[in-house]
């Protein structure tokens, strides 16, 4: 089965081979290894040894999401601007609300990436917004905001940056040490960087976690306390048992992503994957949801086929039987559904896809059997 | 090399090579499975279908405590009060604390299981208690608190019960239908179960999780959203990416367990390994922390043997060597060291554990060669 979900990503063998072994993460024969997955990490961000380092906290990706949050938005004089243009950015929305902090929206239409001059406006707008919160790319719609551009308006207006890289990290550009405006760039595991999943990790410049001690209200999510460890215990060390397997894969995954290029390599390999899943369904009469101007790599969504005969979960069973796993469901108000251009795929494999589309089509009774 | 680490334990060939496998978690297909894994867990915890339900949680054992403490004890009008005899409730302690909970202990010494008694006194004393939070078997010293005794005292002042069972779920006797005072029985996929880590559950009272909505203060750490969503999108599904992996093992390891006759069988297996760690390692020479009346079942302690030669880590080594692993660092005041004696191992492991700490001993100059 190809799995085109949006994550957990397709894998390769050698990467999913390594989950099968029992490890003692206090070893201290274990934290070489654990200490250089947290340097190379640092090192694809674009961080510096002195300056910055790479906080691992246990869970999914909305975990390390509130866990930036809590620890560099103060619940008494911090507010969070979060940019809307998707259903990650919603959720980035819920973690912060619910954890109790002051939350305003820049609502932007799901189709297109915010622009640096609307997130100015919004700045100036309102002083006591402290941090802005957005998503690199969106898992929800597939566009891309673009965290360098936002990130010269934030640091012109004085304010810090938390960048949700979830879906993004080691496949779009980042460069920690040229955006001194942020305060996390944050990922998991299992996406751009094709592990799987139980890990998620926070890129921070050590004087902005060091002076968020005490914010946080959790220990569990308290990423100034994963460093505060870090520093007593050693950076292989780990406050609470971590799901040790999915961090050693994800070592062997990163190993992999930096042989083949790091996150130039990644970003060609996805974005030619997307061409022709793009390409191909459009020849195939669907409708991308957006421009393509607006898309972005890591994963395309379309219009569902104003037909009778297209139910998304038949769509999805009838792909099944043809090899290839997508999301069944959407997350647009528009019905949509989406297919992912990541994981350990390429061209053959797209094109493949793209020829089980145009069978599930023909499946459902929503496309003519040998039409053009 | 054997684990002998508190966690994660040993797993068996079976269960680790279940991690090595590409899963998407929101497939239809996986659904059955995940839903069998929930229902196992209640019923290994002595819930009914239709009042009680096993809530999972991604990350580790502090995670599914912290969620617990959240979701059951209002930050308003709760207040918990902990049974403090080792370093898991110190943590349970602080958890609660940075989660701004009211917290009082009832502090007790580590070598001994708190009794009915003085939890009925301390209730007794304190009305503003709503909850008392107790940890079965505690990793830090080896010690058990019977939760079932301690339940009774608690249900007759009409107060409520967390327990972490993190080290004990599987081993010790727990019947949830039996003890309605419990709000939440929580632990991890990687201890008596002899999973992987990754997976927390809670297994709760289904009116005492809709109860209780609202009060989490965190919605990753929500067990009652946990329980809406499941609801409304199957129990099935899960809210955010879970460590999918590791949840497919732990239901391999959860049919092994259940074939092998569940928990009286596990415990027995765990009795009779941890009698014959004790009994060798006095006949050794070494000095137990606990009584062998306060000896729990899932790990035992020892004094450090009061000699030059002795180093902890250096007494790690010398066991790595001769093929054992045992933790590198100990939770009480007085220097211990610990082993477990849990996980994929039976007597024959530990009388080679036993023969192991015989010659690192003679590694280290502490027992001479051929002592009795």
């Amino acid at each position: 089965m190809l799995l085109l979900i949006p994550g957990p990503v397709q894998t390769r063998p050698e990467v999913r081979s390594a989950m099968a072994v029992d490890i003692a993460p206090w070893d201290r024969d274990f934290f070489p290894e654990s200490i250089a997955i947290r340097e190379k990490v640092r090192d694809v961000a674009g961080g510096l040894p002195d300056r910055h380092v790479a906080l691992p906290l246990q869970g999914a990706g909305h975990f390390i999401v509130e866990a930036a949050i809590r620890t560099f938005v103060p619940a008494a004089a911090g507010k969070l601007l979060v940019v809307s243009n998707g259903a990650y950015a919603d959720r980035m929305e819920r973690l912060a609300r619910e954890a109790g902090r002051d939350v305003a929206i820049l609502r932007i239409p799901d189709t297109r990436g915010v622009t640096p001059g609307e997130v100015a406006a919004a700045l100036a707008a309102d002083s006591a917004v402290t941090h802005l919160g957005i998503v690199y790319s969106e898992t929800g719609s597939g566009i891309v905001n673009d965290v360098v551009a936002v990130g010269e308006v934030v640091r012109a207006a004085g304010r810090r940056m938390i960048v949700d890289g979830v879906s993004a990290f080691g496949a779009l550009p980042f460069d920690l040490k040229a955006q001194p405006e942020v305060d996390a760039m944050v990922f998991t595991s299992n996406k751009c960087i094709e592990g799987l999943p139980g890990m998620g990790f926070a890129v921070c410049p050590i004087e902005r976690v060091e002076a968020s001690a005490g914010n946080a209200a959790s220990w569990s999510f308290d990423l100034s306390d994963v460093y505060a460890t870090g520093r007593r215990a050693g950076f292989g060390s780990f406050r609470f048992t971590p799901p040790v397997q999915a961090l050693h894969a994800f070592g062997v995954a990163l190993d992999i992503f930096i042989a083949e290029g790091g996150q130039p390599a990644r970003l060609a390999r996805y974005c030619e994957n997307c061409r022709i899943l793009y390409e191909g369904c459009v020849k195939l009469g669907l409708v991308p949801y957006l421009d393509w101007k607006e898309q972005g790599p890591i994963i395309a969504l379309f219009h569902q086929p104003k037909h009778p005969g297209f139910k998304l979960l038949e769509f999805v069973e009838a792909l099944k039987r043809r090899g290839v796993l997508i999301s069944n469901f959407h997350n647009t108000v528009e019905p949509t559904f989406r297919i992912g251009c990541i994981g350990h795929v390429g061209p053959d494999e797209i094109r493949f896809a793209v020829g089980a589309i145009r069978g599930a089509l023909e499946d459902l009774g929503v496309r003519q059997k040998n039409a053009a």
